[in-house]
């Protein structure tokens, strides 16, 4: 059920991924073993967190690389590649190692979620579609639960699938609006694939296609009796929508001990007319008729509606939740950092001129450190060799205050990464999407701050890091430096 | 070759088009032939036009629309549709005509791109699938376009792969940028698909693989002798990376009899360094060599750079062209405008208290109007029963001044909608990805005035009206208006 169908996406790349695999073949280095991080720079919209979400779909993708003939028989036209190099590709598969976050855990910018060990080509070829992947479901899980948080409780449904960017953004991205916290989508392929809850009832085509809006209202109801919730802005919904909801409610639910389930509201001031509705609905009986918005909404403009006072149970969310409009750029990379010389690696870095770019060499661990009541005080970088230990005062390194000394007192360690794909096959259990959802949503209300979770100037999380791996960082940036000058 | 891969997308859809298409078939309504047409609002960006693309996609997918066992074994599991209708399903096509702008075509907001003429549900099936592809590909052709006309004749090639939304966001994204006058993409899976040109060299991997910047350009050169560009940036573009590319150039190109063809700068100030680099390179006799930039870019950073002086050849441009950055909803709608009843097509109108939110109602026809230098002076919207005729100065309304008594002069007309699937299978041959694009740029040179494609205030294109169609519209607002109040 959640496989990510069943293309052959290998040729999803850029082609310097092919250049360079070419380029090492030639130079006999295809079996050298490196290590590549994947991390980000900053999270969206200004927020405090991203979640990570995509994990699924990069196994299943590691597991099924290969190059089919006609892929073969394209890249021979490119003209660049020898007959040798196209052979090699025939038979060639994934064989290296991949740690990762598990899938909907809370994280931070410049921490290594992914990291690939593997011999050189399967670790450059994964690039593209690693960040594709990445960079996609991040960035609307993360959307996502920004615009949960405005609703404060209501339900947010994904109905963005017509405003995607094509097909797969409208599928995946319905799977990362649930792990991010949608109760559902409207996308159909979405709940076939995922197991995702569904909802849907009538576009305005529905009432236009009658003659007018009540006897579409009846025709509706007679088929839908348990299921009814009607589209009410099509003429004008309190002279015409609500008045013609109540009277086929009344006269054709109600004898049938059926109730009228929802009205939804797709125009107009969504905060007025809210209120007029629930007041009409409530006047005729209908208290337990629930009111749904859709329309242009975000994590502003729902909090904007509730502040008004709107009377809204359920939000309907398209363009603005599925393209992430307000800052639609996810821009985790990957990154060397660390190359095998017979059993040594050597660690790498890449320097520049602003402090933040400068990546975090080496292969090295990812630990959350919890205070006593479990909530994640920092995230703290190590060296792999390195033993945490954390029953005395630990002291670390805040690298933006290397000068500080800083203790994690009476704290507890999680190490983040984990195994999930030893020598090209998958070693952890697939995992349902309601236990991604569960994580995400247990992570944000007993472990994350709610001063990270806020909109305007949210704490920053901490990344600290081991005495030991500081002092690998600044060596060998020292190093770097002076082979420059 | 271009085929909309092998997925059954079928579907990918919004759940109303099911629970109205069950709704249609159980008043026995799924036969009753409607009108739906495609439309537009807002250009993006604030721009004055944009262009039509994806239509290549949806005549494949109307084509192959069909219910596979595990879609009808999904569909009963959510318990609202009926064995006779499930059983329905199986056998379903879709049987319509589809008219639509060729693809390629420069489109404005508000006139019909697409009109599905079809039985009830086949034109309620396509909705959601038809709006996702020609709202993703139009947006990024449009985007892309801005981004061609800020480089002013040099080349822009589409770098957005990792940061597209999901796998078909990079690969028919590639697709929509070319159309939109891109000369090329890394994404390979896009030049194999559609015979794109690729372009790709290295990544910072390569350099930070090898020992030293020299040892990785000097490897790279010898694999790729004939089509070198170097990663300048890795460690210092001016006291590294350039010195070192100019050394490969003389110790291994040269003497081989071979040219080094370009520099890449991914980072820092792209205004400044690329006139250093310039410098640099002349000096060393390498005149031929090229500049290319990417990083973040844009039309707004690119015409900024060139407007600095900046010496660039060619812009690799990724997340910003790939995802639309800076308006990444496009936002075509899906409406009915007809009904037949026997003989007779009813015309249908979407009212709203927004004037430009008024649907267009009816079938008509959209001609675009050229002056005699074969400049497109407005589009006209007609009804589809009348005959126009330019030979005599013709008098028509524009809306937004229908006071105004206007008149066509000496003009001809182009009639944009052409059938492109009757009764259900694809009557226009498929267009080759050139003869698109050459399309796209023809009309930008020759038709469209440099007035609308200028970024600033753009002129607003003329959408007019016969004054039949006018009176039609007119008269059936006054009646809904009527039947509300």
């Amino acid at each position: 059920m959640t496989q990510f169908d069943k293309r052959n996406i290998t040729m999803m790349m850029d082609l310097y991924e092919m250049t360079m695999a070419y380029g090492y073949y030639n130079q006999d280095a295809q079996a050298d073993r490196v290590t590549f991080d994947v991390f980000y720079r900053k999270n969206p919209d200004g927020g405090g967190f991203a979640i990570f979400a995509g994990l699924e779909q990069i196994i299943e993708y590691i597991e099924n690389i290969h190059f089919d003939q006609d892929d073969i028989d394209y890249l021979r036209t490119l003209g660049i590649f020898s007959e040798q190099f196209l052979e090699f590709l025939k038979t060639y598969r994934f064989t290296g190692d991949v740690y990762a976050f598990p899938e909907g855990t809370i994280m931070y910018p410049n921490e290594p979620i992914i990291t690939v060990h593997a011999p050189l080509i399967d670790a450059q070829i994964v690039e593209t579609a690693i960040l594709n992947q990445v960079n996609h479901q991040s960035l609307i899980a993360t959307k996502t639960r920004r615009i949960v948080r405005a609703a404060k409780g209501r339900a947010v449904s994904d109905f963005g699938a017509r405003r995607a960017h094509n097909v797969d953004a409208a599928v995946y991205g319905a799977r990362a609006a649930y792990i991010g916290g949608a109760v559902g989508t409207a996308t159909v392929e979405a709940g076939k694939q995922f197991g995702i809850p569904l909802s849907g009832t009538m576009a305005h085509s529905w009432i236009m296609f009658f003659d007018d809006e009540y006897t579409a209202f009846k025709h509706y109801a007679e088929t839908y009796p348990d299921s009814c919730a009607f589209l009410v802005d099509t003429y004008d919904v309190l002279k015409s929508g609500i008045p013609n909801a109540i009277r086929v409610a009344k006269e054709v639910l109600i004898p049938k001990g059926k109730r009228l389930r929802g009205v939804r509201l797709d125009s107009g001031d969504l905060a007025y007319l809210s209120q007029q509705v629930r007041q009409m609905l409530d006047d005729a009986g209908l208290n337990d008729c629930k009111i749904i918005a859709s329309n242009s909404l975000d994590e502003f403009t729902i909090a904007s509606i509730l502040d008004q006072g709107g009377q809204i149970d359920s939000f309907g969310v398209g363009e603005r939740l599925i393209t992430a409009k307000s800052d639609p750029v996810f821009g985790a990379v990957y990154k060397i950092v660390s190359v095998n010389k017979g059993q040594a690696c050597i660690p790498r870095i890449k320097i520049s001129e602003t402090f933040e770019k400068i990546t975090n060499p080496g292969i090295k661990k990812v630990y959350r450190i919890y205070n006593e009541k479990g909530y994640a005080l920092a995230d703290l970088l190590t060296k792999s060799d390195e033993t945490l230990d954390l029953s005395k005062p630990y002291q670390y390194v805040d690298p933006s205050k290397p000068w500080k000394k800083m203790k994690f007192v009476k704290c507890t360690a999680r190490e983040l990464q984990q195994l999930v794909v030893k020598d090209g096959k998958r070693v952890v259990p697939v995992k349902t999407m309601q236990e991604i959802r569960e994580y995400v949503d247990k992570q944000l209300k007993n472990e994350i701050w709610q001063e990270e979770q806020r909109f305007e100037n949210p704490h920053v999380h901490h990344m600290d890091m081991s005495p030991a791996y500081y002092q690998m960082k600044m060596d060998l940036l020292a190093k770097m430096q002076n082979a420059v000058e």
